[in-house]
């Protein structure tokens, strides 16, 4: 089947079935958009793995996204959607760029939720911008904007509650939505520890990219530990 | 009386009569956050006199603002204020760095003309941020920003009627508000070439710091007349 898109992370494949696309998870890692990159044997399984069941989780809690099933180590299937080209991020305690573009200190808790949108585009290096940013570039209506706010709230009321259920914290998470054929909008993309930050609740230790971007250790033994906890949960 | 604080342009100083400051205008023009500096003769004169013209034209047409009087060819009298850390800027055109952060073209035309805020904060480089940041960083409540932005708007439409009546395109500007002692929101700081951007509308010719920031022209040239089709305005 066609080869649709080759990313830092996935590769997407057309099926047979129209509409339905297979993701392929690259044994690949990058950081600071591609400036640090690595090929890290494992990974892909890992977040195939750990992104379907978060996915299967959400369903369950009532949250609909792209993902259809889970069909090999490192293969799923999902709905083909059109990206909204915009990088929706929520956090719930302050790290990152956030604490260096705003000063709020690492670990700082928010007093509730905050959604951030970043404009996804590789030339401009995915600047924050704003409702009427996103409204002037007509990337989304006032409405959409709305009900992507909502629907991020929603996955992050979700992933707190199986996060803290699992006695880790989830610091921030990237997401991506799309519109489906019949202009609905459906989240996908992944969420994995490539594109959260989860914190042990009562040790330093961390369960995400951050032990790639900092050096602080295996990616490979991080992740596992993180499905591993995924999959002893209820 | 006491000098209360010293800008980059401006110096503030308490007066004899309670909540009334005595602003001096400087003959200093920085740009670039401070990156490029030079004292330029005559430009506080220019500054002083044309914002004191635009402030007057804007009580005039039922804008409110901490000007109160010009007092000498440098210096006007103010209201104080506990002055709100952003700096509010409104775009009709595209035009400096919005053309490399979002990758519109200079000479774009907005829809509708765009509000944005900044956070004035030295250290962090005065970033945009969003609604929900201003709110996270109690820097203003939500009716608090719906009112910035309403008042920002008029400002916009009163300075656009100005502009195009004298044939110039306001292309954008940069203002700041205030807090009285019974905490209403009014327009403070300056209005002027250095925190606006206007274009000739038949020409290349721009009468703002553009021409310091790109070395285009002699600022004292520019503002003065500019100063002159604001005096020869109706
Ligand atoms: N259901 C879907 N339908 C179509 N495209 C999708 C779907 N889910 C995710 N995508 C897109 O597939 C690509 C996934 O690849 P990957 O994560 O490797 O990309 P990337 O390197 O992050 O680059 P970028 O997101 O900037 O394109 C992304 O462009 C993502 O937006
Ligand atoms: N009515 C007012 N009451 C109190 N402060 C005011 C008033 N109007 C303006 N100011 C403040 O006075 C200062 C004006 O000085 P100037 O424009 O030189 O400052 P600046 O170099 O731009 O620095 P910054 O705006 O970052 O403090 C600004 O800090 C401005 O916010
Ligand atoms: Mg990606
Ligand atoms: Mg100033």
């Amino acid at each position: 089947m066609t080869l649709l898109y080759e990313g830092k992370a996935k590769r997407i494949f057309s099926t047979e079935v129209e509409d339905v696309l297979r993701v392929e998870y690259k044994d690949e890692v990058t950081a600071g958009n591609g400036a640090k990159k690595d090929y890290i044997e494992g990974k892909g399984r890992l977040n195939n793995q750990i992104t379907s069941h978060i996915f299967n989780y959400l369903k369950e809690n009532g949250v609909k996204s792209h993902f259809i099933e889970q069909i090999s180590e490192t293969e799923q299937l999902v709905e083909s959607v059109k990206i909204i080209p915009l990088e929706v991020v929520v956090r719930n305690i302050a790290a990152g760029s956030i604490t260096k573009r705003l000063g709020f200190d690492k670990g700082h808790v928010f007093d509730e939720p905050l959604v951030e949108f970043f404009y996804k585009n590789d030339d401009l290096n995915d600047p924050l911008i704003t409702d009427d940013h996103i409204k002037l570039l007509h990337l989304a209506s006032e409405t959409e904007i709305q009900e992507l706010k909502a629907s991020a709230l929603a996955v992050n009321q979700q992933l707190l509650n199986l996060m803290t259920d699992m006695e880790l914290r989830l610091v921030d998470f990237k997401i991506e939505f799309g519109l489906t054929k019949d202009g609905q909008i459906l989240l996908a993309d992944e969420i994995s520890p490539d594109t959260c930050r989860i914190w042990d609740a009562h040790s330093d230790t961390n369960f995400d990219k951050d032990v790639y971007r900092e050096d602080t250790g295996s990616i490979i033994e991080v992740y596992q530990t993180f499905l591993n906890k995924l999959e002893a949960h209820k």
